[in-house]
Parts: structure tokens; sequence; C-alpha cells
């Protein structure tokens, strides 16, 4: 569908919901729009959006359809937010960090550097009250989001040259955007604002000197082998990111309440299957990668340890000037706390005596 | 509601959906019972289920109702199972290792010695062909299963006296069943089963040395602190144990597909859920624990070690004789060494610098 035949069919409005008060009939014909900010090639993202909208088809006996516009089909990635709060689409599925030019306090609710984990991200978000406080902000954009992926720690990036310390990262044009970006700048780095499409070229002909992307499964795909061979680990950054499923605020609010509940599953399924499917996928493709000859790289401890550092002062500057800021990072700094004493213990210690046996079955 | 007027009114089937062929008619008013192997002080578990089944409510509109009924009200615990297999309950909340009495091969859907953590164990069974697996064994009990709440990694469980040595499990009297006492029997435990309400008393009086329940905040409600003040991780025997909302397979066959739909999206979220409320209540319950006295202790590494090699040992025994078991066992295996691979590179190398710098904020 051309922009322009989008826009048409938004504005004509025919099988759009749009009615306030909430609709009367229970198991009314709907049809929404949910544009993505993932392009397809980001298939497990991709097909964690069209995974959502499968399982609200089924749930609604096929009677509340929503289909998928991948990031630029028409809308770009970065306004797919915007269309969700405007109306121009129903849904968005997206990241809330996309609004931090509006306040850095949406990406907290998406991740910021040394957050939570993917598990503990689920457990702030819907049992730690991290989401109702995410929805006081998505409302004021007219929004209202759910947990609806994740993709588990992602890679710090691809490197042209090894990092051996803090000093090394000074000065590194990093394609890295968002508050990741703010911290690194202060160690030296450089970001840069680069379209995903000229990244590996850039890298090649040196005027970049790395680019994060997200894992082995997605990274793999592209050439950021051939021109950055070292793959730095862990993006401190992306602990545990989520994706959430915006809705268009009034609209959810006209639905029956067995579509808000078919909503609610759905994103609660795909939070899941998203990030089960990353699993399943990337150690495969690491393997690949490994044979190819990428050299996987820890972070040296130095850089973690400058990185938190900055990261201590970057909450201290904004929330000087942003209340609801530091209420946000508190509250997550104080699960995180919580999170990593009790993780230290059971979980932590059984995957640490696995990783040691793992190669003695 | 007495076991009596129970069976009277499974009996007399009024509510219960029996029909085959499928339900003809898309939002028929159905009432069925869950029976749960976890009893109400067991909040989360309890919870679980009952979560579940308001999701399945909200879904249908109202329409389809499922009751939770607790462990032994009126159906036993270890007879969840059989009672949904055998349409006396329509569904079951319950742990696949029940039924390891008729073949060792169902604890694997559920956690088995050295198996998988909740995040792998959920990539396995919805991604990598784990519960496919489990329901072709599912069915021969005439039973459809569903991953629907996992603790995360347990404790090991309370000891009298401290563990030192592998040398030191020798001649323990252990409140422990299933595999996992098999694993520790070669070890020189003593595996004791003993019903849940005399475990306290038993531990007092000194005729048992030890014994396993769930994790910090189930396990503070009793008063194992008192009694044996050594809390030992992690439970290697229950890395990441998934319960399963079971459904009887003709009544769930002749559904219609949005009601299962529903059943499957619920499920899911309870999966979700189940783990992320123990992810927010342990860590409080742990630090009672800690201040109350408790001295929380890992397992030697030689305790480890001894349990990885009886393991191993223990699954060649099965395996002889047991070719299913033999392909379960070989899938999971795999799986979890591609999965361990992977998470020792972005996932634990993260979380590994977050415990380390947890207390510089």
């Amino acid at each position: 569908m051309k922009r322009r035949d989008f826009l048409k069919a938004t504005a004509a409005g025919g099988a759009v919901a749009v009615a306030t008060p909430a609709i009367a009939q229970s198991s009314p014909e709907i049809k929404w729009r949910m544009t993505s900010s993932y392009p397809k090639q980001l298939d497990i993202l991709h097909g964690g959006a069209e995974f959502f909208a499968k399982q609200v088809a089924e749930l609604s006996d096929g009677k509340f359809q929503i289909s998928v516009l991948a990031a630029g089909e028409p809308i770009p990635a970065l306004q797919a937010l915007d269309a969700a709060s405007n109306g121009t689409a129903d849904a968005a599925y997206s990241s809330a960090h996309y609004f931090v030019g509006k306040d850095p306090t949406y990406a907290i609710f998406a991740s910021v550097p040394f957050g939570l984990n993917a598990r503990m991200q689920n457990s702030w978000l819907t049992q730690g009250g991290g989401n109702e406080l995410a929805n006081q902000f998505f409302a004021k954009a007219n929004l209202i989001g759910f947990p609806c992926g994740n993709t588990g720690t992602q890679m710090g990036g691809w490197f042209r040259n090894e990092i051996k310390s803090a000093a090394d990262m000074s000065g590194v044009r990093f394609r890295i955007g968002g508050i990741g970006g703010q911290v690194l700048q202060k160690l030296g780095v450089l970001p840069q604002q680069v379209a995903s499409g000229d990244v590996v070229a850039l890298l090649r002909n040196g005027s970049l000197d790395a680019a994060e992307w997200v894992g082995p499964h997605d990274d793999e795909k592209r050439e950021f082998a051939k021109v950055a061979p070292y793959y730095y680990y862990p993006a401190f950054w992306k602990g545990g990111p989520t994706i959430h499923a915006f809705f268009n605020l009034p609209k959810y609010n006209a639905l029956p309440k067995a579509y808000q509940a078919a909503l609610a599953n759905a994103a609660a399924n795909a939070n899941s299957w998203v990030l089960a499917r990353y699993d399943m996928l990337n150690p495969a493709a690491m393997k690949r990668l490994v044979t190819a000859g990428v050299q996987f790289r820890p972070f040296p401890d130095e850089v973690l340890d400058a990185a938190l550092a900055a990261t201590k002062e970057l909450w201290s500057e904004i929330s000087t000037g942003n209340p609801e800021f530091k209420k946000a990072i508190d509250a997550m700094l104080a699960y995180r706390s919580d999170q990593y004493l009790w993780w230290r213990v059971a979980e932590y210690s059984n995957d640490t005596f696995m990783i040691r046996s793992r190669t003695r079955g």
C-alpha cells in the first residue's frame, strides 16, 4: 500500500473504530492498522507484531483484524508512535525510547543503560508498577501500551578495532543513538546518527569505527563481519529492552471489554514469543559467526565501570530538572537492586554452574 | 464443596462441555472446573491458576467460566492430572512430573536435574519443539497441556547441618521426591516421602535432616528457619520448572476455535505472570529471612559435580530401556548446550557486571 492510499483509506475511516462512547455491540467487526518501527528484515520483531495480530484475530473469531505495516510501509520507523498517537494508525509496535526527545522518562520503560534484564523488566512492568507508571506517560501522548516483545541482552556492536581499555573508547565514531549514546559520549565516544542502510558502507570506508544493531540472529544478515570483525558484548544500554504494543487511547477505550482483554493477552503472549524466538535462533547464528572468523569480545571491565559512573552522573543531571524522571528512575533502580540481590542466589549460581560444566554434558 | 457433592455435580454434567463433534455455537456458555496441585497457601501458584481463569472469562465476555479448585478441595494434589485425564475435572493446573511414575519422560517437560532455566525452558517448549513433544505424551493420558507458570530456579532446601563436601550429603534424610531424589540417592542421600504438613515437626524432632520446598516467598510462611537454619541453593533439579495448564483432550477438541485461542493466550499470559510475581516477592522475603538469621549457603561445587555425574548416569540407565525418554532428553540436552553457549556471552556477562556493581548503584 502506498502512503497516499493509506492516508486516503484512513481518512475514509471505513472500518476503523472511532466510536466514543464504547462500542455497544459485544463482538463488532473491527479492522485496525498497526504500524511497526521494524522492517521485515528484522523477522522476529516483525514476526512478533504479526504473531500478536494473529492471536487477536483468533481470540475474536476473526472479527477483530489488525493488519501490520512494516516500518516505511508507508509510515517511517520513527513516526510509528506519532501515527498511533494522532490516529493516523490505530496502533504501533515500537519502543518507548523513540519518545526520548519528548521526555527522557519514556526510555526507562523500554531500556536504559544498566537497567533490568528481560525477566526483571517483565516483573517490574507487570508486577512492580512499572507499566502503570509507563501508561501515565503514554496517556500524555494519547496512547496506552502493553509489553509485547523483548530481545534479551543485546550485543554491544561491531568494532573495526579492539577495545582494550576505557581510553580506547575515546574518539570512536560509534553508530548509536538515544541515552546509550549520551552515556558513551561521557567516555569520549562520538555517537553518530546514520541511516541503517548506510552503516556497512561507512564502516568499510572508515567513516565509522563501530555500529550497534541487535544480536547474532539479526546482525548475521548484514555484512558487519566483513568490515568490523570485533563483536563486543554486552550492550549494557540494552540489557532487556521492551517493545510495546501501543494503542490509540480513545480507540482502545471504545473497544468492548473482551477485545481489550484480547489485546492484553495477545500482547503478553507475543512478549514471551519474541524472547523465546530470539533465544532459539541466536545460538545457531552465533556459531556460524564464530566459524566465519568473527571475534567475540567482552568489553573490558574498565569500560563498564566508566560507563556505569557516567550513567549515574547522567541520571543525576536529568533528575535535577525533571522530577518525573527522578521518580521513575528511582523506582527502577530500587527494583533492580532487589532483583539482583535475589538473582545472584539461586538463579545466577545455577547458571554459573551450567556454564562452567556445559562441555561436560 | 465437599468431595461427594463435587463428584455428584460432575456426574450430573449439567454445565460441563462434553459435546463431540465440535460445539457448533461460536460463543456457547461453558463452565469448567480446573483442579490444582497447589494449596491456596502457595498463593502465587494458586494465584496463577486464578489469573488464568480470569483471563479466559474476560476473553470470552464471561461465557467461558473456569472455576479453580485448590489442592484437596476435593481432589488431592497428586490426583489432579488423573482427574483431568479421566474427565472428573475438565482441567488441571499441575506439573508433568507428577506422571513420572507412568513414564519418567513426563518430567523432562516440567523440570529435571540440570535442565533449563525458566527462559530457556520457555524457548524450548514454545519454539524448540519441546511442548509438541510434551503433547504427544500428554495425549496418551487424554490431555493437552500449555505452559502456565514457572517459579524460576528454586532453593535447594533447608538443612539442619552445614554441607561442606559431597561426603556430607551421605546419609542425609532429605524430604525430596521424583527424579531429583533419584539423583541425590546416588550421592548417598536418603530421599524421604513425607506429607507436606508433617515436615517441620519431623525436622524439629530430628527424624528429617533436610527438606526442600520452593523459595523465599513460599518458604518464609512455614517454620523451616527455626528448625533447619541452613538454606542451600540452587535447587539444581528445579532450574526453571514449568507448571502446565492441562485440559481433557476430547473436551478441549470440542471447544470453538476462539475458546481454544483463549486457553492458549491466557496460559501464555499466566506463564509470565507467575514468574514475574515470584520475582517481585522473593527478594523482600529473602531480606526478611536474612534478618531473621537464616544462613544462605551455596552447595559446594563438589556436590554439584557429583550430582551432575549421577544425573548423566541416570539418563543413561533410563535411556537404555526407554527410547522415547532418550529422544526427549537428548533434545533437551542439545537445546541446553546451545542456550548456555549463547547465554554466557551477552546475558550472563551483563548479569555478572550488574551483580558485581550492585552496591555501587
